[in-house]
């Protein structure tokens, strides 16, 4: 038997439409309101920092939405993204699972956003816009818009996390290797930022509300969300595309499906797809959200309408959360702090269909470095949550003496991360505590929306 | 027309042999000489260091070698590698020239030296060795040996040169990550180390010298070269192999292949398979191997006998050398750095099969952010070094108004060499200059061995 196993897609697999989920959910879908009127939040909310192609995506009720040929054409650079079996991994955890993953880090930019800034940056190039603007936090949303903003000759504007900003120089150079200005958030460019200045270390959050600050105030400028939003997780459903293909060559269905949740697209963009065959055949597949106990949104927030970002400048969204202004503390895995998450995944989560669990950073980086030394890819912090759920899988099969089929979604690379694994290796990788009484004071300050029916 | 095209193999496709260039080559080889007698090396001379089926393959007359099944399965983590068509590039340069590029840095270690790491791994690993020291300089080739030992479950130990070292704190911990012990050489563990204090910023040459001599004074340690040697090369031409049904596949003959050349094993794993091709049926193929201007061995280097290390424990080898002892300046290309080059690259550049050009750092990292803007991977500064030679021919063609087509070997991509991205950016990247008195006086030095017959 082989001892490793890829299953490789030639390029015309790479899929010709995006997975819409939103007609196949249970129920009328939630609307984002308008935080001044609390009327659902119609298309005229967002024209001021997204174009009408992603607007029209956003809100689409059509189960499949083309791919356009220009975005496919740059997909090619490194779609379709391999999928494996983890031969190595499984004898070294004596389990009778069979573990698959899914690997994005193949992209220029080490990760599954590009499959996202692709086709936000061709939208805008396709509206006229010259310049966009967004947020990042560990720096994989930042890198995969600088990369295609310079694909499409648009010019960019990335807010970088404090936190990561200092941890990751590295990052900073890769984007502006690709042209991109990187500002440290909270700066004092914006009053979004200025107002944040008592948060050094920064949070997604405030980064979001400088970079839409700015979008709105310029007209040649547009602002471009790594996550959340239902057109970021559509753009993302080519992975679990090409999964279900892969997983038909393996010749196995998934029983369970891994992946780390932060602000949601990497999770819907893998499972979507097969959520949906769920929905439609009745298929018997588990969903596994990875989170981290120091950010844990959706095990431990409320379900509610919120802000998408700190200073409010966004409609609200339906969804878990831990309050706007909840500033997590300082964590490798800098995409997965965010205080809510995509209202799709959440409204998944809620229904039952989703399980969410929450790991220690160094439970984490336990099973990454298991990873790397069986499978070689050291995976990004973010991904290495999804890998401490798969390992905890596969040893509980172990247990259970029951085979189990697991794909893991392997998001990204941790190249800008070894900081974090030196740490790790050196004993002096900290568990970020949550702080319980900061969490439960932003969750009083939610916004007085309607609550959510259900 | 696509704007990106990608040559896909799939795994099946992994090459079964490697191409052994020496029986095809034009005369008797010129054999390694042991330094004390001067008459040819015998195995006896290698056995104190490498394991017995690594030196069958240094001086097999075969011009296949099988590779090893449990070799060919740990390929498959990364191999086939793909192959693509530069559409943006060659419109950012308004060229005729069409230009592909085979991209070795989708291995786990980020370049294509991982070929040759795992197949010596798993040699020593069947011969019984427990541990295996080698050199570093940019941190490509220990990287390589570290993910390949803990595949192979052995010990490693990587001296990295004081220069690298200092500069890639993240190449040591992914080194460590992999669960290598990483050592700054000149270190004050060896004889060799400690006799070059005097040279803190180190060399591949003396790196060596460590690796060397820790390897033959252990029984259970074995030695791993990361290029220069003809197993080595043997090694990489699954490169070119690939290469050579990728082109197929475009449908187009290359007019011209580039390489960027340190110790020659990048170079000879690309080109090989296609110099073979030129030997025996006289195809109209140019090869160009691309070296830095302040390391320039094949350009301004003696063809003579040398030691491949820096203190003189190794065979003599006939090879364009700046002399053993010569120590290159600081150089972001760190795996360029090398005063020798592979014996096989060199009786080539010696028969005017391939021709030599040097280029100065600051020329190559313009020409490696052109081609990250253009087709998104950002190049490791060796590479940047064939991308500078690549964009030039491509201008050429321009010029002489004639259609070429290019085929570029990148070997890895950059992601640890963003510190020198962010010089390039900031204007302040040197371009180092070379002592060309400290090269004529290394020079002077070089042993008293016969000349080589030519």
């Amino acid at each position: 038997m082989a001892d490793q196993t890829k299953f490789t897609l030639t390029e015309d697999r790479i899929p010709t439409h995006w997975v819409n989920l939103l007609p196949d959910l249970p129920g009328d879908p939630l609307p984002p309101l308008n935080p001044g009127t609390m009327q659902p939040a119609g298309p005229d909310d967002l024209t001021p920092i997204f174009p009408m192609a992603i607007i029209g995506q956003e809100v689409s009720g059509d189960p499949e939405v083309e791919i356009p040929e220009p975005v496919r054409d740059v997909y090619r650079l490194w779609r379709p993204t391999p999928l494996y079996r983890a031969h190595r991994l499984e004898r070294e955890l004596d389990t009778p699972a069979h573990i698959y993953y899914k690997y994005e880090g193949v992209s220029p930019a080490g990760s599954h956003k590009p499959n996202s800034a692709v086709a936000q940056a061709y939208a805008n190039k396709e509206a006229g816009i010259t310049r966009l603007s967004t947020e990042t936090g560990a720096g994989q949303w930042g890198s995969a818009l600088a990369l295609a903003s310079s694909l499409f000759g648009l010019e960019c504007v990335v807010y970088m996390v404090g936190a990561s900003y200092d941890q990751k120089p590295y990052r900073r150079a890769m984007m502006e290797s690709w042209g991109a200005s990187v500002i440290r958030s909270p700066s004092d460019s914006t009053e979004a930022g200025r107002s944040q200045a008592s948060h050094p270390t920064g949070s997604l959050g405030i980064a979001i509300s400088e970079a839409v600050e700015v979008a709105a105030g310029d007209e040649g400028t547009n602002y471009a969300l790594g996550s959340v939003l239902n057109h970021v997780c559509l753009h993302q459903t080519v992975i679990g595309q090409e999964a279900m293909a892969q997983m038909e060559m393996a010749g196995e269905e998934p029983d369970v499906i891994v992946g780390c949740v932060g602000g949601g697209s990497n999770f819907a963009g893998l499972t979507f797809p097969f959520v949906r065959r769920v929905l439609r055949d009745g298929a018997n597949t588990r969903f596994l959200a990875a989170e981290p106990a120091a950010c844990p949104t959706l095990t431990r927030g409320a379900y509610r309408y919120d802000f998408g970002d700190t200073s409010g400048l966004t409609p609200l969204l339906p969804m878990y959360t831990l309050g706007h202004d909840f500033v997590p503390p300082p964590l490798h895995a800098g995409g997965l702090r965010y205080h809510g998450d995509a209202p799709l995944v959440c409204a998944l989560v809620h229904s039952g269909l989703v399980e969410a669990r929450a790991y220690g950073q160094n439970d984490a980086f336990a099973a990454a470095l298991q990873f790397a030394r069986t499978q070689g890819i050291i995976p990004a912090p973010e991904a290495a949550h999804a890998v401490r759920a798969t390992i905890d899988e596969a040893l509980s099969a172990r247990e259970a003496g029951e085979h189990r089929t697991i794909l893991l979604g392997l998001s990204g690379h941790g190249h800008f991360d070894l900081s974090a694994y030196d740490a790790y290796l050196a004993g002096t990788l900290e568990d970020p505590e949550l702080s319980t009484e900061d969490m439960e004071a932003a969750l009083s300050r939610l916004p007085d929306a309607p609550a959510i029916a259900f």
